[in-house]
């Protein structure tokens, strides 16, 4: 591989949800050699990882990586203070936060910084978006920022190069601009998930506030969602 | 728990090593309600996860986490863009670099973070040495810093209170100081465990630059490894 292509190499993180297929599409459009990052961190929906694979492959990207992460580590303690250990205390359902992986943004993009400094990536594409979650604090483009910084110091390549770019694309797009974005691109959003509680089945529930916001976008794009479209 | 308390929680790396064991007994000796937290990457020696939790025992740390970490998609890629994937391939000591998770501080920083921001913990302790590793992009007191900075903008908490600290006591300590904070917590290093290339029954080398730094740190203290002392 020469040089200039290594430098177009990007590590980019896939969800299996709508916005991030939209920054894989971009990614590849703009002529970056892509490895695909998901996290199976016992999503209730696995689902979700097949989505991300279907993503990848209907986008030309073969190399797709998969981090395990065991959330339980993360749960909120039971134990008291130098007190004893309930040996048959497990993480369920019931106990994981709706947040259930804290700081959830600063630990993909860390694993992607990990992924792309082993090989040789320097562009990191995130679907990060401050429009619908302004509320969160790490969609924010100070926190995407701040990253691309701590990326330059924390990395042999980074400290020599300067050289890491954290890409957010949707940062600033209406849920519409991103769907104009992904359909102009060709991206099938039929192979997309975003509902909070889909059926066994992947089907939507179109009620939750992830698919009242997809189907807003959709209409407001001027476009059908092949998603619910199939399955309606 | 009062909220007093609350703001005395600490979440300290703790691998095995002497740097780590010194760091959580000064986190101990500030009153830090400590969880340790380690991580299992499929390190060739799994006595330092033994280590880990022996020394979290001794000094009376209950609440030690381990977060297992797949390392194999941190591995360079040996697939060609777009070529076939060799089915075979599989991660190998061989194909394991020596800093075989990149961008490591990075990630564990995150991952602290993620289990601080989950139990309301706002001190995270790392054992970084910036005299021994200044070759380490993410040992350093700007890197340090910039984690800081990153974890206030990336978490509620940090966003609402610019609450949350990383602590690297060790940042400027030579090995010698650094064993003499230790001995003087009562810190029992033979618990610990420094060498790249230990028997299967974890008895040291001596000879790796990592048992060479740790031998040299006691004689310039003036105290005995109890450690090798035992193996001798």
């Amino acid at each position: 591989m020469s040089s200039a292509q290594e430098h177009r190499r990007a590590v980019v993180l896939v969800s299996g949800g709508l916005d991030s297929a939209t920054v894989l599409a971009m990614a590849v459009d703009e002529g970056f050699v892509c490895t695909a990052l998901s996290f199976d961190y016992q999503q209730r929906h696995r689902c979700e990882l097949q989505r991300a694979a279907a993503v990848c492959q209907s986008l030309g990207v073969s190399d797709h990586r998969t981090i395990v992460l065991d959330p339980t580590p993360f749960l909120g303690s039971a134990l008291t203070d130098g007190g004893a250990v309930d040996s048959g205390t497990s993480a369920t359902d019931e106990h994981i936060p709706d947040t259930y992986v804290p700081a959830r943004n600063t630990i993909f993009l860390s694993m992607a910084l990990g992924v792309a400094e082993g090989i040789g990536a320097t562009n990191l594409f995130i679907g990060a978006n401050a429009v619908d979650y302004s509320g969160y604090p790490d969609c924010r483009p100070a926190f995407i920022d701040a990253f691309e910084g701590l990326a330059n110091l924390a990395t042999k390549v980074g400290v020599q190069h300067q050289s890491f770019q954290v890409q957010a694309p949707l940062l600033h797009l209406t849920k519409a601009e991103i769907i104009q974005r992904g359909v102009a691109l060709g991206v099938d959003y039929a192979l997309t998930s975003s509902c909070y509680e889909p059926s066994a089945q992947g089907v939507p529930c179109l009620s939750c506030d992830s698919c009242v916001l997809r189907a807003k976008g959709f209409a407001e794009a001027g476009h059908t969602d092949p998603l619910t479209e199939a399955t309606s």
